[in-house]
Formats: C-alpha cells, sequence, structure tokens
C-alpha cells in the first residue's frame, strides 16, 4: 500500500481512528464512544483505536506517512490551540497537532469536521474536477467548508462557513445561538423535529417526519418542503455571494435524498440569478456514510503534501 | 516616475483616462461623457481622454508598462468577453482586453468596478496590511469585491459579490431583480429615496435624507436606521460565511459617514458571532472620491506583476 495515512475522528459522541490511502481508500477503521472525563482519556482513546486499525490493516505505525485529524469543534489554526466544542465541554483548549506529532513523530493536520470533509468531497467525492465547492453539514447543526479557488478557506480566525447562523429573517423563530430567524432555526435537524412536535402535538423526530413525508401525508410534506425551501434561500444567498460551481450537501440530504434536495433546488433556482444558478450544481454528499472517515484522511493527505 | 500606468475608467454616465504610478499615486485624471451610441465610440473617446491625460502627465505611451479598466459591468474572465451592462446597453459584447492590447501594445487587465475598488483598497487604501477584505458599493446598487487569502475571488462565472441580492426576508418589498427582500430593496440609496418620498408623500432623494437625519428629522433618521439595519444584516452573514478582517464600504459610507456605519455596525454585531465580530472592522472606503480612479490603477499594477 502507497502511502498510508492515519486519521482521527473526534466527535460528541463517537471517535474514529481509520488507516487509509492518499486516493481515499479506507482500509481499516475502528471506532468507540468518546470519553466524557477529559482530553487525555480521549487521546488515549484514539490511541487504542489507532492500535486496532493498524493491527486490522497490516500497518506498522512506522510506514504513516501522515495523520489527520477531523475536530468535531472549531480549531483555532493560528494558535494551533483546538476551542472547546459547546457539545464536548469535556475537551480542552490544547496545541492538537503538536501534542499528536510529538507522540507520533509523523506530520499531522487538524480541521474542523465541515473543512476536512470539504477536502474528502473535493478530491473523491461529489467535488472531483471542481475549483470552488461549498460542503455543506445538514444535521442537528448547519455549518460549511469552503474551497475556494483549489484551496480551503477558513476566514480569518478560523469561523468562516457559518452560514447556519446568517438571518434569513430577522423576526424569524428564536435560534438555539440566542437570536432570531438563523438559518438554523427554520432547516436544521433539530428544528424539524421542533415543528413536527408542534404540528403533531406529540413528540416527533426528524426521521419520522422523512418517513411520512416519503408516505404522502400533507403535514410531514409541509414540514419537509418548509425546512427546505429556508435551506435553498441560504443557498441562493451563498451563491449570490460566492458563485461556487458546486455546492454539496451532507446528512439529510444523503440520507433523505430527493425529498429534501429537490426543494432546496426548486427554491434555490427562484432565490439567485439566472446566470449564478445555470453555472451550479446542488448534490448530495459524494462520500455518504463513510465520509466522515475520509474527512480525516483528506486532512493527513493534505499534510503530507503541503 | 518610476512604472507608470495607464487606467480607464467605464462606466454608464461618465468615462475617464488615469495615468499614475503603481504605489496608486494619481498624476492625471481626465473625465469624460459616456458615448451613447456605440462600443466603438466608447474605445475612441477613451482614446482621447488618454492622450490627454499622458500630455497633462508629461508620460508617453511609450513608457506606460500596463492598463488597467475598471469596467461598470460585468466581465466574462474566462471566456475574456464583456456582458453587455443594464445601465450601458450600447457596450457591446467584446474581447476588451484584446481591442487594448493589440491598439496599445502593452499588457492589459481587465476587472469590474467592485474588484477593481476592491484591489485600489487592498493596495493603498482602507485594507492595507489585510488579507481578506470585502470592498462593498453602497449606491444606486449593491455589490462586492471580495479578496480572500489575499487573491481576487471571482467565482464560477465571475459573479461572486453580488450580495446586493441575497434575501434578508422573503416576505420584504419587491426588488429591481423581480425578487422580494433583496438588500438592494431595503438598502439601496435608490430603496431609500424610495422610502422617504412614500413618507414625505413628495419626491425625496437619498441626499436630502441624510442632510435631514443629521439636522435631526425624526422621519429621516427611522429612514437611515431602517435601511443601515438591513445592510448591517446583510454584512453579517457575509462574515457568518467569510470572515474577513475587514468590510470597506463605498459611496454612502463614505459620503454619509457615521450617519449610516454606526447603525450598520451595531445592526451587524448583533446579527453575528460575538468571535465573528471582534475580529472585523467595518470602515469607510479609504481612497475617498479618488477611489474609482485608483481601481483602473490598481487592476494595471495587477496585471504589471501577473
Amino acid at each position: 500500500m502507497a502511502s498510508p495515512l492515519l486519521g482521527f475522528v473526534i466527535g460528541g459522541t463517537k471517535c474514529a481512528a481509520v488507516v487509509g490511502c492518499d486516493d481515499g481508500r479506507i482500509v481499516a477503521c475502528v471506532e468507540g464512544s468518546t470519553p466524557r472525563t477529559n482530553t487525555d482519556d480521549i487521546l488515549a482513546g484514539l490511541d487504542t483505536l489507532a492500535q486496532e486499525a493498524l493491527t486490522q490493516s497490516g500497518v506498522s505505525l512506522a510506514d504513516i506517512s501522515a495523520i489527520g485529524v477531523s475536530f468535531g469543534g472549531s480549531w483555532d489554526s493560528r494558535a494551533e490551540l483546538t476551542r472547546t466544542p459547546p457539545n464536548m465541554p469535556q475537551f480542552g483548549v490544547v496545541p492538537l497537532r503538536k501534542i499528536l506529532g510529538d507522540k507520533y513523530g509523523v506530520p499531522v493536520g487538524v480541521e474542523n469536521d465541515a473543512n476536512a470533509t470539504a477536502l474528502a468531497e473535493l478530491w473523491w467525492g461529489a467535488g472531483r474536477g471542481c475549483s470552488s465547492i461549498l460542503f455543506s453539514t445538514w444535521g442537528t447543526g448547519i455549518g460549511a467548508g469552503l474551497i475556494l479557488d483549489g484551496k480551503l478557506y477558513r476566514g480569518r480566525n478560523d469561523n468562516a462557513g457559518e452560514y447556519g447562523h446568517t438571518t434569513l429573517d430577522p423576526n424569524g423563530p428564536e435560534c438555539q445561538c440566542g437570536r432570531r430567524g438563523c438559518l438554523e432555526a427554520f432547516a436544521s435537524g433539530s428544528s424539524i423535529g421542533r415543528v413536527a412536535t408542534v404540528r403533531y402535538g406529540r413528540p416527533v423526530e426528524g426521521v419520522e417526519v422523512s418517513r411520512r413525508a416519503r408516505a404522502g401525508d400533507p403535514i410531514a410534506k409541509a414540514i419537509v418542503d418548509e425546512a427546505a425551501g429556508w435551506m435553498g434561500i441560504a443557498i441562493a444567498n451563498l451563491l449570490q455571494t460566492l458563485n461556487v460551481e458546486r455546492v454539496i450537501l451532507g446528512s439529510i440530504a444523503v440520507n433523505a435524498g430527493d425529498l429534501f434536495l429537490e426543494p432546496v433546488r426548486e427554491s434555490a433556482r427562484k432565490h439567485c440569478w439566472p446566470d449564478i444558478w445555470e453555472s451550479v450544481e446542488i448534490v448530495p454528499a459524494g462520500l455518504g456514510e463513510s465520509s466522515q472517515w475520509a474527512a480525516a484522511l483528506a486532512v493527513a493527505a493534505g499534510t503530507e503534501t503541503s
């Protein structure tokens, strides 16, 4: 195997170690729960997962050419420090790249998960051949990784792509962030569940909404169309600003497909210029379920070549 | 004079030829009305302006190292063709860079005026020392030039920065573009005049609104604050997406200063994340009235060095 890479995925619920190649091929992947105690325990846990993934793949640590981390939180690329994620309060502010570099003795790269997945989709997924793409998570939260003119764009302090909190209606529903009418307040998985719970008068989750909408339930179909309509407006706004050639949507767009994607496209088309619309495609993530693992490999691959 | 440059400004009302240096210094500038007939007459007019500007500056055409054009319309940078601007229907679809290159025998660059001014502000104006800035026109229309990680970002088909037509309220007032609730429908100079005309019950232009607001007229002050408030929301949305380090506003922000800028800042602050807000400044264009001329020189300077 040429150029084996090691990837770490650090998320609020699960962590994973991945062994793979710089063509995106995954050779082994081992998952585990994220320790709730502290950073040291999380890093020790990752090491155990890595040893297991290396054993499964028949690759020795000495052969690994680079390590990539897809971090489920914000990574301060100037200070080279993690920022403690809201959903992972046990993860401290640490120089993660240095810690792993010292520990494993190979080049290490770290990116937040949206940026990491954007790189994976660019090289190996739905963004192949493109110069400028936007990859967006679309689940509990909504956020994007931006590849502009072939390069990851992070912004001044690594907050580029946080369009889940752009305002689509200043008098809209309250958002978790404390403001009103953010995209997330209209279109995140949680918001879909919240709206459904009100309309059905009982606790309903997003997955049930999708299932019912597919079966023809008009209440569910309306909830889907409204959420997708707002997502389409937000994407049109991004297109008017960034004029990228491909918008790649994760999670909900991957799991529920055209049920959500068609009304997203219809709404985006209506809210942006014809010239801009004709130069873009809105597609589901090409790497599907394995995208989070490929994301860590992509960061490793980018580190290796940089 | 080291490295003299020639700049052409082509606008719907006026054209200009500028002679200057690659440090942004303007040595001579000659303006004229834009011929209403056809492209050939416009180019012949520019040539006359250029000869006059060269004479005034004591520079010979043979000494010019590059020509830059700041075009008041869309420039298709892949096809290398102008697109006929709505406000300049007499300007055809022509290979402007090639035409001028053949005519003058020096390297020629062409950019739309927002991109050209963004470059001028980056090198010589309010964006000096920054890596990522957004320069926005704010007059009859609203549009931006984006410098991201030190480079002009044009988008897939040169439509990046057209955030004047991002949707801020899908049920908002009708926009000239035919959609509803675009930024321009709330905050352009024309929209400010339109709102004032309704509230005062007689024709009122933007300039009068500024004057009255400054004099303490509460109706005018409310119109200013509302328009600036929407501008602030749009800028907050840009910041959540692009996390640039400086937002540079032209025209209205230059002419009316803090009257508009303060409520823009207040609204933007409320609608974006504290982390993002703390890393940005919103400032008026640093080159003031001469920015449109410096813009053409900046395109020439960029061409010379590329």
